[in-house]
């Protein structure tokens, strides 16, 4: 490949290693991203940006280019101001709050350990309370696609610069919505890791119990890689919690889609809000999901506790020194919402647990059919001007998809659908139960792939992804079939009536032995792993749900069991085997290269 | 058998049903038990005695003797007036907050299914905020060892009640050790189940995150049966979880058991209780169970956020009408504690919870080596003179080893020891990880057969309890061990946190071969059939939920695997074996007999 131009570079992850491989400098991607940021001309987007000459040192000082063992090599990214970085001021967009971090909150270690390049600290709602961007004494970040409307927030900044091309992906915080309304109203990815799956140590809290730090991104691919690196345990982070994160996989070929219904569905009177969201339904139906319209009461319900219960009293627990001392230090809609949990005693919070955990319970049977829920991330667009003239009902009504999630512990990501009728920005939010980050993001792949929106406010269209490899859906084990399991044989029905999926046909590692047993029907081979004189054996490989595997196993009779087998291509994977007592006198049929072959002899 | 006189009857369920089987009636036993309460002439102890009349109806309509179908068929029980009966009054030891009961709790109604029959509501520390039994405007329950000492509560009533033999076992409820304390008190066995596994449908609460049903008994036994036939799922309480409660497993041969150290271990002066808890520890090293002396400081830290931090509150929220309307209506002691609410905002108790989160964390890593702890139930005694001069400081204390347990989501099992030196009853505490509640009562089991105490206040010995079989409950499959995994080796954990129970200890049939295995740590053995030469091995056989088993598959590394392994009778099960291929140029370690033998070489 020709080497691609810094400034003709959408700063997508894909487009950029692309470069990187070609020989483009990560030099030239921080001087475009600076240039950018400069031709952005909009102050109140950082809050801090960082000396270029430092970050070109740091960039000069990457090892060489190497994806694989730093998948976020020479990429920039940008930081919300409520989450710490080394040597940075940490304003929480409260200059009375105002801190210089030792050290590098643990997700921003990690990122940077991948080879990512931090290049500011971005503007936020003040203490991260807001979904509109513009509650800060530093001025409203401008909106990339239309400079009326608001920027959405509390991660406004973070929002904006993605948007922009000016990073390649940004930190966000969400507690009641900060990581996807702004994704929304900016044309972007919005990633909202379960709770816990990303550490909070290092982060200035809203609600202790229900932040996360959360990743904005030009793409789902991108979005989910930075987050594969940032999900990491920290026994340090008390509500931290021990997350998979494993590659994307494909989307399992039916899922169950929980959708609001006609009743409970609601756009303020946005005419085409509702036509887009329709359309990406019909979208999801033609993917092959079933999308089931549901009565989404007990969400709105679980919602209003968010701002009217117990939970605004974190947000004064994570402020109240200053809040105590300095009042007027304080953005005066900031203060009068935080303010609120001063009418809050201690019973009161344990009367919103106490409701909360009936609402969760009642909305058990209603969730308990379903893989994912999908909503409109917005219902509607405001202006700066409608915020001027209320600054609380808009953003209420911002939060109406999502206030729910973060209490009901689930994970989300909200993507791009392409433009609106009216040329606006669409967007939808896929949710799923805490620790399904994965499942989400693999059909918002499939989603933004299906729009080819431009990404953000770049102009540039979006790369096309490699379909996932390695077809595992989480919560599902490789098997390696040998015998009468395998498709179409006799006991291909022990497989498939417990999930068990197709995935491949291929051989074993030239390792092995096969064996026409005693016994049947039904008639089976032994599968022998031999020091020497092995050969590659024909097998299926098929995907089967872990949690049916070990009753799978227990139909396995002596002298077979399950081990591990190593294929062709040098993978391993759990699968048949057979006790070398078990094939005295069997007939070796390893010269015919697998069980098919025999029994068509 | 003779038939047995009620009257000569300790009412343990192994004596009552015996009787039963030999031909005595329901009808006798419910005279006797309501003829022991005349005898007790303690008028404190029920606040509610059921018609015998009432009673003996719903014992002839009892359909015919049959253990197996009803456990607790004609077993004659008590319920803490802070539980629903239907058609009884519900006090909480509070008559202005009193109510006539419609239906019953969920577990009374799962009791009374199972054949058990209610006699009457027992008295308790009003709103079950107490561990001393005097905080009742319904007088003090007498002790039923020395009428000096105080009864213990909250569930004072039904600690006296069984251990007088008036019933089989009493319902008490436990949030800071009212399950517990008085079991201590009275020479009874106290089981405090894991959170939720009992539902509180029906039940006051008195902090609603942290309380649970809890079960008095004479013998552990008894009270696992009882809270077998309780533990089963209930959608209606938010709080409620699925919890497994299988048959009393064998106790595993090597259980690591956590205890304070000497810095740690309080007795308040009390030498004779210092020495009863030393004995106690050296009779667990007798049954082969690792002691180690840890630094309870975390723990205590945690208990002492149950009164002077956010929790109160929940007393608070469970009474606030009551207490603003009519506070004069309360205990004078009970209205002081929860009066202490007032001083707590709804930050606070944020606080409170972020203080808990992280000392949980911190604890972690010392739990985590530990399968138990045990602890004094009490640390001393005190008696009624000592609370009428301080009402609060003695409580305190009876405190010390209960008050951290459920903020720690444990579930514990207090058991008699047998005397101490001066005659008064020695009481343990065993505490386990949530969910292990099997676990605690086998060892606890073992602690009561060892200690042979005679029974309560009943001056009956306690009869031998057959030994656990290991005996497979539905959805568990059976596991071999024969290396690592087995107990106290450095993967037994992969096996207990999936739910493995230890079922036996046995050896192979004589047709197998061990190798150590290259690699590790862990250091790792393989076992393989031979057609000749082989010998018996020792292995270990598990219980494990098959639905886990696929998952504990996954951990496994080649050149191990789970196929088929027959064991010393006969019999086959799921269990390790080891690729031919992977033993070559491996030690032969077969002479020793088994992996112990080979570490302990």
């Amino acid at each position: 490949m020709t080497l691609p131009a810094a400034a003709d570079l959408s700063f997508d992850i894909a487009s950029l290693h692309a470069a990187y491989a070609a020989g483009l400098s990560p030099a030239a991607v921080l001087a475009e991203s600076f240039a950018r940021h400069k031709a952005a001309d909009d102050p109140a987007m950082f809050l801090y940006l960082r000396d270029l000459d430092e970050a070109q040192v740091e960039a000069a000082a990457l090892p060489a280019f190497d994806a694989a063992a730093y998948p976020l090599w020479g990429v920039p990214f940008a930081v919300k101001d409520n989450i710490d970085v080394a040597g940075a001021p940490t304003t929480a967009a409260c200059p009375a709050f105002a801190y210089l971090a030792d050290e590098d909150a643990f997700v921003v270690a990690m990122l940077r350990k991948a080879g990512a390049i931090w290049i500011g600290k971005t503007n936020l709602d003040q203490f991260a309370t807001g979904l509109v961007g513009v509650r800060s004494p530093y001025g409203v970040p401008r909106n990339a696609i239309d400079p009326l409307i608001v920027p959405g927030g509390s991660s406004s900044g973070s929002g904006v610069a993605v948007a922009r091309g000016i990073v390649s992906f940004s930190l966000g915080t969400d507690t009641a919505g900060s990581g996807r309304v702004p994704a929304a109203l900016n044309n972007i990815v919005g990633l909202k890791p379960t709770l816990g799956a990303l550490s909070a140590s290092g982060m200035v809290p809203a609600c202790r119990t229900l932040d996360t730090i959360s990743i904005f991104a030009l793409t789902v691919a991108d979005a989910h890689r930075a987050f594969r690196v940032a999900c990491a345990y920290d026994a340090a982070d008390a509500y931290a919690r021990p997350i998979a994160a494993p590659p994307l996989a494909p989307v399992p070929p039916t899922l169950r889609i929980g959708v609001p219904d006609a009743a409970t569905r609601e756009f303020f009177g946005d005419a085409a809000q509702a036509e887009a969201f329709a359309a990406a339904l019909d979208q999801l139906r033609g993917f092959g999901c079933e999308i089931r319209e549901i009565d989404f009461t007990p969400l709105y319900q679980v919602a209003q506790m968010l701002y009217e219960g117990a939970w605004v009293a974190e947000r004064m627990a994570a402020i109240e020194p200053l809040f105590r001392s300095n009042p007027e230090a304080i953005h005066p809609t900031t203060a009068k919402i935080i303010g609120g949990a001063d009418k809050l005693s201690a019973a009161d919070a344990f009367r919103g647990f106490y409701r909360l955990a009936d609402l969760k319970r009642a909305a058990e049977p209603m969730l308990a059919g379903l893989d994912l829920l999908c909503v409109p991330t917005i219902p509607t667009f405001y202006s700066l001007a409608d915020l001027e003239a209320d600054p609380i009902g808009p953003n209420s009504r911002f939060g109406t998809y999502t206030n729910f999630v973060n209490l009901m512990d689930m994970c989300g990501i909200a993507v791009p659908t392409g433009p609106r009728s009216d040329g606006r920005p669409g967007s939808v939010t896929l949710l799923a139960r805490a620790g399904q980050d994965g499942l989400a993001a693999a059909l918002a792949q499939q989603i933004q792939q299906a729009a080819h929106p431009v990404l953000g406010a770049t102009g540039k269209p979006l790369p096309v992804a490699a379909a996932p490899v390695g077809a595992l859906a989480p919560g599902e084990a490789a098997l390696v079939l040998v015998g009468a399991h395998m498709s179409g044989l006799p006991l291909n029905g022990d497989v498939t009536s417990r999930g068990g999926r197709f995935l491949a046909a291929t051989t074993t590692a030239p390792d092995y032995r096969l064996f026409a047993l005693a016994g049947g029907p039904p008639f089976r081979p032994g599968l022998l792993r031999v020091s020497t004189g092995g050969a590659a054996l024909a097998v299926e490989v098929w995907a089967m749900p872990i949690a049916r595997l070990g009753e799978f196993l227990l139909t396995i009779p002596a002298p077979l069991g399950l081990g591990t087998v190593r294929l062709a291509d040098g993978s391993t994977a759990t699968g048949f085997l057979v006790e070398s007592a078990g094939v005295d006198g069997a007939e070796d049929i390893t010269a015919l290269g697998g069980w098919r072959a025999y029994l068509a002899r």
